[in-house]
């Protein structure tokens, strides 16, 4: 059997490779927890560290090591083309302002796109010790669990869930405060649970979702085959720009009915 | 010497002791996630576990055993009164939102008060296998490591920190949502670390400062001693309620000048 250009043995031998891969990152992250790290501005007045460099640098060398046709997207280091049906997408640091001040919520994320849809999606959180990964047709994990998310049940509340929401900024970059302003003035529990720690709650279900605006291509891919996988829904609501590399998403993923519920009142927002 | 009310050497004793308490606690929580436990909603539309009940029985028998003297206020079973001028102060799952989804930033808050001012404080993260503790003229502690919260240096932008904040749901509790929409107005990155975790995260210095609005005595009072012992400011802008075990508090914690520049935003919304 065929998923996504791989055979089913291809594909679990893998993610296998990527589990092990994003685990060997935690080793690089950690020691520079401990010795202590450099950081400076982006143009786009973001923040990045040695340690994005670093762990970039270190997967890369692995996959092209193992996959020297695969075409490679990563947020720090320009990207690598390839005649190949596959790309690697790497965010060596997700929550870099986190990390940063050493909120454990950081993580490291990536995913394999064959003909840029994912195939293996893979958020690994060395904080909470707490890697979630899947592939294709494959279910997701969180460390060795299978994950099951299972649908709000139509007599629970949808106001007794918390609801994962990105930074007030993010919405404010992609012209749609109005997105974050109603959201937090219609629900009793709506946190700024950023970046992949956030991904994570909606993939297992603690949150009811996940409502994250002007993510690059490496913030978001893993997420979309982790919480499909996991039975969840994932869903597109604006893109900005056309190559997959420099455009903008606006996604919202997690439980059906609780994507639904946010799926209406962003519509009535711009309505 | 002595500091509300205890010797060094006491002061000393008793919080080696409320470590222990709050490490032991773990076990309850720990084997409740991992069988399962029921939950219902209270009165005042907010949930409680029977985890809840389950950790604030054990640290009440070790207390009422080892200081029968003592009084007791807890946020679950009903006020212990005495003549003595020491009273524990206990929050059993401080975030049972959270610990019910699973979210793994809940905590134990236990504080000594000497006539109503804490003598020591302790947070407890088992999520996050943290346990913050502090005492008075003691300094303050997360696990075996001293914390020294260092001010905001002159040229660093206020910018740059995190800032967290309770729910909105507070605020409006507080009848003051101008606050939270001002805050999330005004700054990059306000982000709704609710509870103990970003009390937490403000004593270490992870984000400049904690607003947490329309609190109880046992969700702040551990806070207190453990910021000012780290080298913080505490301040309580807002108080509904005379006894202290039924009043509301509305605080500002963290790191001095960034606790200022909220002051005055606060100050320029009520104006």
């Amino acid at each position: 059997m065929m998923s996504g250009g791989l055979s089913t043995g291809e594909l679990k031998d893998v993610l296998a490779e990527a589990r092990q891969i994003v685990r060997e990152t935690r080793i690089v992250i950690f020691e520079a927890l401990e010795k202590g790290f450099g950081h400076r501005l982006k143009p786009d007045r973001s923040f990045v560290t040695d340690v994005d460099f670093a762990v970039e640098e270190r997967v890369r060398g692995i996959l092209g090591a193992r996959f020297p046709d695969h075409g490679i997207i990563g947020e720090e280091l320009s990207r690598q083309d390839s005649t190949s049906d596959f790309s690697w997408v790497i965010d060596p640091i997700d929550g870099t302002r986190s990390f940063r001040h050493r909120v454990p919520l950081f993580g490291t994320l990536l995913a394999l796109l064959h003909k840029e849809e994912p195939v293996l999606g893979l958020i690994d959180l060395p904080g909470l010790d707490k890697t979630y990964s899947a592939a294709l047709t494959m279910g997701a994990f969180c460390n060795e669990t299978r994950i099951h998310l299972d649908d709000l049940a139509s007599d629970d509340a949808i106001e007794n869930e918390i609801i994962a929401i990105g930074e007030r900024q993010q919405f404010q970059n992609a012209g749609k405060t109005e997105v974050f302003d109603r959201l937090m003035d219609s629900h009793p529990s709506v946190r700024t649970y950023c970046d992949c720690f956030g991904h994570g709650l909606a993939i297992e279900g603690s949150t009811g979702a996940m409502v994250d605006f002007d993510l690059r291509i490496w913030d978001t891919i893993a997420t979309k085959v982790l919480v499909e996988e996991a039975g969840g829904r994932y869903t597109c609501v604006g893109r900005r720009g056309e190559r997959i590399a420099e455009a903008r998403f606006d996604v919202i993923l997690g439980k059906p009915r609780v994507v639904e519920w946010i799926l209406n009142l962003v519509d009535a927002t711009s309505g």
